[in-house]
């Protein structure tokens, strides 16, 4: 929809709220009457994203309590909106004051001053805030759970790389329950302690990395998306690319199959367990934009945080001299390790959309 | 829009016909008035994509001459929908008959077959078929021209990559004039001469091969784009993985950018000619999903096409048996070459959509 | 959707087209897959609304053939947007020439040339035309019978007043096939015959006639329609506005409603063979905006049409100076007549969309 | 957009609560930045629908205070979405227990059990009540206010009748200052006291009364609205029908213009200080579904309020046996003197809407 906070078509997340505002907030409205929920599966999965618990990532300490305000009458939604509400507490506003006229490089300050003419939230980045992927995840704690309970659908995100350092292994599902058994994300437990590593020493160079995510979806059925321009690719990533540090996203063999011949590429059709599959699954699981039952598989790259420890040159929008600046406040120096969760959430608010458009889902259950 | 044949809010393009049907259109709607139309200029864009032209593409000889039957006045654009129609001409639609049930790899037919219980139209892939982007070339050679007209924005896309065959060079604005010097449409003569080998060779084989496309976006205004869900990046993502080959997008540096430092990647902002810019574009002139000023820069992985000349295992989807195929009809050992009008389209579209929604483009001209 | 030429979320009808154009055309995207279509059918509710029939309506003289060119394929919808067109014929755009500039009362000419800056076709009213209602009965004939084999719903509407002359009875089902055994297409033959002399009388003086179209739809399941914002007669209003001579909208007792008292009004619930019906059906049939079971009752009344045969003051816009105007052209002296297969395609059309958001109709049949 | 909270396309309103919920709000989005905002202003119109002032609305006293929790910076809004909350206090939910299986006449009990499997929040109606209204104003509010401040567009709605009782004259903007003189909003004093004696006795005797609101609004630019499906009145009566009480809507002469001549009915163009305008406003101020700068008059009939205090025989949905009930709770008698300020704002929501669409205003003041 237009203005830009709301997301889905059948099944609507609308995101509300600023980094140093009062609260942020998700109004979920579509979602099928008759799903029981409980506020403290919501708040688990987002105490996986909550900044403030470990060195690598801010120290901004955030409750992030969840509280639900409309949708949910004796355990169970009711067809009607569900709005949750996340107080905002540890903001440090002050921190910001300085840099109001000085760009912060890699931030969204320039292009929203300009687009605002001014009049934009500043403070910790306002609406831009990384902070906001919490709304997606109290929305996104329902999809899930709304896939799993009436399709079993699940999605599994997960650290594939952080900076240079990748896992070693191919993902299989085996390694689901090793996720978040490390601050890192990654289910590779050795690759896991050089990842962390690698972000103390850049934290401690006053520096940042970037990384990879990468997200499995399982038990999808046959038949969901719709073409052309309602391609679960085209939908999915849309979703995704919201998170503001997001900047390629790849499915299947991505960009690593531009290499490869039709002959390699082409996941051949076979039975098994009398259900047709393919062998190879390098079209992750998307067919025309349409599911073919293989699990989605998708590649997120993350850029390094864009607020650095370090002096670094930048303009001041007010008198355009060319200036320094020094990024206070407290910031993550490597984001990837928190994003799991959030693109858990967007890929299953996109595939809840679709699977309630296709009827794979029914409006009450 | 939900079913999946229009996209955009605020100018929407509306694409229908199947590769075999009576003809194949587009419903462009919200183009501001006034604006000068040429069928002719729109044909010019059109024979650019159009197949037949030499060995590299498919045979099928479609002659894809546009014709507009609404929404033009004069030669000007009324402010109605204008709508656009090709004739299909060189079907061979008993190509296809004996395909009914085998399942072609790397195809939608399957998950289409499951999805609509059989009723879609197979032939050619139907609505799926590559051959639909003629209807984004409709709506997009308008688009491109709006933007030109009105702000002197201008996409230019071309080919980077065939199989592992990559430019040497980095992309700069003198190239442009030579991407439509060679039937590959890359801008270095020497590659684009290696990669034409490198297809005609596959093609030899019966096989066929990927590449990477790269899109540069020129004097795009500070401040388009929505924050979150209506990012630049997000509806850009949107609009080009609806072409059915993309499985891979990424933005500035992409996918690398996930390996470098923060203070590598961060764009320090300086003043040239007394304009705010940056000294280098990692970010691909997008921050908080709102364009910078900068150009956008885009890179858009394409998979080998499907269609190969040569035996494959596969599935009957009605005696659920084992089989094998050798697909036959007339296809692109390569789809690249074809792909950089398809990519300047889906581009121009989305970025005039969000002008008119920021008010850089007024709705009357 | 925004620019306006498109209605309905889960099934999307797109109008484009112009009186004087080369061809008027729907997009109806959405439709389930499997459904039976036979061109003959959607012909005959186009000739419902064909001009040229009778002295009660404009002489222009359309073939009005529709020809599908997209979506369907061996007798039934695939899934895929279907397309229909018709060839405009019998245009006199000269009768034009001689208005450009002076604004007809009753009609969009003023606003229209104002909005769009005169770029606007101006000819026999352009986009603004009534000819565009055989667009909806294009999109609306394929709702109907998708409403009818589905779910056995089935929308009749017929002429209730013309000008001052009312029918004398409550309308009843065993009026259905009386509807069109007269021109006027009202089902009490005596009324009928006193209205088409009323307005052949108004057509000898020059002058034009309104009139009230009444609409039942039967079989409705319990549930369709969506709380506040999604009701049935938002949406339903919504579509019927959109007829070009419509000045109001009323659900079951409408104005009549607001003087009764709650205790006359309030429709008691009972059993009959069985069902919970209400006595009274002074709701129309809708409840908070959902479907409670009953028909949903509709009265719409229709301006008298804006183009008399009669000189008329108006306003030169070039010279902004008071002048006459002999409206020429061949026009309707009451457009209500032909109104009742639009009024059916624009309910169906709501209704359907509404079954499918609801799924009471399956995405593929 | 689709499940029914949200309206609007370029401005666009959410709505969310129950009637006994913990609290109900609006998100309102695409709203420009630069906008001053005073929080006494949105409370100052939602006092004006606020109930428990007078005997002649429903006992149910509630606070109705707003509270901003995002969207606004230092007093002026910022371009993100802004969200509004109030909480709700005086819930007697006890009241509702007796009926949780008894259908209440008029109300939409029945059908949203069907629709929801009875796992809706019936307590006060929950999603369906008029309290939901509030959530309109808020948002109505600073839709109003932008109207006014960047156009000088006014939306003034009053009491027109009551039960039987009309207004003797015809509204004219002199009686503006008047409509808020009384507990009625009817700008005639002595029609006021009348309509007030009718409701009080209505109550007396356990019934309701219904009624008819006037809206007009002024100073609109020629050239607001889209062809077709975004007319204006397709919009605003879309808008309105969102109220739950309201069956009818008609634009200038309306149903009583069916019963005119086209030369009666047609306002003749003029010139009046050098503008464009009609002698007379039969049109209420829309041609073709687009503004022509004349007032836009609409009225608007409300039934009787279903909740009454008589013994009203009904069906039990659990036994499906016929029982009776009598409504406990508290009610209004009337709804009609608390919906001008209701009116004003989803008429105002629409204009702002369209003028955004339009070009009207700009994104950013």
């Amino acid at each position: 929809m237009l203005p830009g906070s709301s997301i889905g078509q059948r099944l609507v997340l609308t995101s509300f709220g600023e980094s140093h505002g009062k609260s942020i907030g998700a109004v979920l409205d579509g979602c099928p009457a008759g799903l029981e929920i409980d506020e403290k599966e919501i708040q688990k999965m987002l105490d996986l994203r909550k900044p403030g618990q470990s060195l690598i990532s801010t120290q901004r300490k955030e409750g992030d309590i969840v509280e639900i305000i409309s949708g949910v009458f004796r355990g169970h939604t009711t067809g009607a909106p569900i709005t949750m509400i996340i107080q905002n507490s540890d903001q440090k506003s002050t921190d910001y004051e300085n840099l109001k006229t000085k760009l912060r490089p890699g931030h969204s300050d320039y292009p929203a001053m300009v687009k605002y003419n001014h009049f934009n939230d500043y403070r910790g980045g306002g609406r831009f805030s990384g902070r906001l992927t919490a709304t997606h995840v109290m929305g996104g704690a329902i999809a899930r759970k709304l896939l799993k309970v009436t399709l079993g659908v699940e999605t599994n995100s997960f650290t594939a790389q952080i900076g240079k350092i990748k896992m070693k292994n191919k993902f299989d599902e085996k390694m689901i329950n090793s996720i978040y058994k490390n601050e890192v994300r990654c289910p590779e437990e050795n690759t896991a302690k050089k990842m962390k590593d690698s972000i103390l020493d850049a934290r401690k160079k006053g520096d940042s990395l970037g990384g990879i995510i990468e997200s499995i979806t399982t038990n999808v059925p046959v038949g969901i998306g719709e073409p052309i321009f309602g391609s679960l690719e085209s939908d999915l990533s849309k979703a995704i690319f919201s998170i503001p540090s997001v900047k390629g996203v790849e499915f299947g063999s991505g960009f690593q199959g531009s290499e490869m011949y039709g002959s390699e590429n082409n996941d051949l059709y076979t039975i098994k367990k009398g259900k047709i599959v393919t062998k190879t699954n390098n079209s992750g699981g998307i067919l025309g934009g349409i599911s073919n039952g293989m699990p989605i598989t998708i590649r997120i790259a993350f850029k390094p945080a864009s607020s650095i420890a370090q002096k670094q040159n930048t303009v001041d929008i007010k008198t355009k001299k060319i200036t320094t600046l020094l990024v206070k406040g407290r910031h993550d120096p490597c984001v990837v390790p928190r994003a799991p969760p959030v693109v858990d959430s967007l890929v299953s608010l996109t595939l809840a959309d679709h699977a309630l458009l296709a009827g794979a889902i029914k409006p009450v259950l």
